[in-house]
């Protein structure tokens, strides 16, 4: 129930995984009248999909905190719990982040032993790879200790679930020079720079759009200002150049000629292959969707969250947090 | 001396505004002999040219505040010092960001009696105006009335220069609920709402780069990321585009026929013909440019400069900052 078209993408996003992922079972959970009809429109339904009724809904007008306290048989609540109770191994949905965040760190999941906050990794496209930028978004105030875990977190992701070996973790800041940033940012150095992390060092937006890293450490509120502003730049030029393109019969030429390259930039950074942000730090695995989820980004993100399942990422965590205190201290 | 290519583009800018403001004197700060040698390449050479010898210039790699305590015959000092001393009406210069911030501030112009941390405003370039992002990176620890000041300067800034009648102000956040943002927006809210200014609310990065306000207001850690992560992305993705565009002579011809339409898109994303970025709060006019500043840039600066001046913006702070703050008091 949690795209902004529920429940039609979310429903065909599913059967598109169970018709893939044939010895995995996928629970739809939601309001069950509702996620049968948008069913039965596929035929012949794999018989790998499940439905658990939930019959309540958080809207993305809803307020986290409200709605975690007050809608508890929402279909996040009881898909979370799924995950909680063993029942179900991962969780995916297209709905109200910060709702998601706070049913799954306060009510259901909480966080693994160890973790001080819980962090959206998100997977940024750039033309040869997809640095994890941690965190894009769940932690607006911010400490030192956390930085280093998002630190820690997107560094043991890249390596279970990307195979790179020794990732490269830097500093986002606004500028190379130690002596540059935030205090918040000074403090963290001598976490990262003491830990057993591949720290290499503070980088600038650019270096890391460019892809010189595998992750990119930053706080909650300014990954999410980094992640909007590389939306709306690349959306605002798209935009000016079809606009500057209609103006005169030679340019449209042009840009129906051109029009391969423009699908292939656009496929590049097209958030339905990439899939969706998976939550690090919570006790069981989340992928978390754009509202804007077609039934392609969702499919995505059940491979995703399967991935992080098969990886054991959580495990991977759990352990990797506790090696790492002890490495620092 | 301050562009990464100096004396040539400074000395060439300054050249071509002399020609076009010939009531007015440019005068030009550096080392006489380098100055002097490149001013002969032009010819004939405008009479309203002075120059005035400054024996040091800091480097892109010199340390602010070292660079302002040892370099006290730089370029940039007796520059500042000018104008300090009513020989000079503005200051324009591509050099060294901190250092500028740092002698401006701390030892020659100073702060204009009540401002609390003077601010870059850039003015960012969208489809259809250019609003100001205030704080672009002067300051990476900041405090509530900081950004409230921030909008106070943005908004007399747009008024005076830019014709505005009541500019929108609005706070850049990761959200427009106003119980989205760190703790230091929920702090300056309620100075904004109790402000004179014509304060419209929070704002994701999305509406400021889709010139929905005039005046966005934003620390100047989070400001220097939105602006190196706008470069970035738009730069990143020229370069996708057209390396995905060599792939086939079709598109390479689609290319070729949609070029006026790249180029009016990079002609408006120019920051040569935007300029450079007032630092607004000091008591003085001043101007920085990019280091890759070429000549158009310089002289686009020089205009810019000659405007704040003309707008008295120095006196427009220094008085509407009182009011402000009594209005809201």
């Amino acid at each position: 129930m949690g795209s902004d078209k529920n429940p039609e993408p979310d429903v065909a996003g599913a059967v598109l995984a169970a018709q893939e992922l044939t010895e995995d079972v996928i629970v739809l959970v939601g309001e069950e009248t509702a996620v049968r009809a948008e069913l039965d429109k596929h035929s012949p339904l794999p018989s790998n999909i499940e439905i658990v009724h939930a019959p309540q809904a958080i809207t993305m007008e809803d307020k986290p905190a409200q709605a975690m306290r007050e809608k508890r048989q929402s279909s996040i609540h009881i898909g979370l719990n799924l995950v909680r109770d063993g029942q179900a191994d991962a969780f995916v949905t297209a709905g109200n982040t910060g709702a998601v965040l706070a049913v799954a760190t306060l009510h259901s999941l909480k966080r693994i032993p160890g973790v001080l906050r819980p962090a959206l990794g998100l997977l940024f496209p750039t033309a040869d790879s997809t640095p994890m930028l941690i965190d894009a978004g769940a932690n607006a105030d911010n400490k030192p200790e956390y930085l280093y875990q998002f630190g820690v977190m997107g560094s043991l992701f890249m390596q279970k679930i990307k195979g790179i070996e020794n990732p490269r973790v830097a500093l986002i800041s606004n500028g190379e020079e130690a002596g540059k940033g935030t205090s918040l940012i000074q403090e963290t150095i001598s976490l990262l720079q003491n830990s057993h992390l591949n720290y290499v060092g503070n980088i600038e937006p650019k270096e890391f759009i460019r892809g010189d890293v595998d992750v990119g450490v930053v706080d909650g509120f300014t990954g999410n200002i980094i992640m909007k502003t590389s939306e709306a730049i690349a959306s605002g030029i798209s935009d000016m150049l079809r606009e500057a393109m209609m103006k005169n019969p030679l340019t449209i030429l042009g840009g129906l000629l051109a029009r391969p390259a423009f699908r292939q930039v656009r496929q590049r950074m097209n958030p339905d292959e990439i899939g969706g942000i998976p939550l690090l730090g919570v006790n069981g695995a989340v992928i978390i969707g754009h509202g804007r989820s077609n039934a392609r980004a969702i499919q995505t993100a059940v491979y995703q969250a399967r991935a992080l399942v098969e990886a054991n990422v959580v495990a991977a965590i759990a352990s990797g947090l506790t090696e790492q205190t002890n490495g620092h201290q």
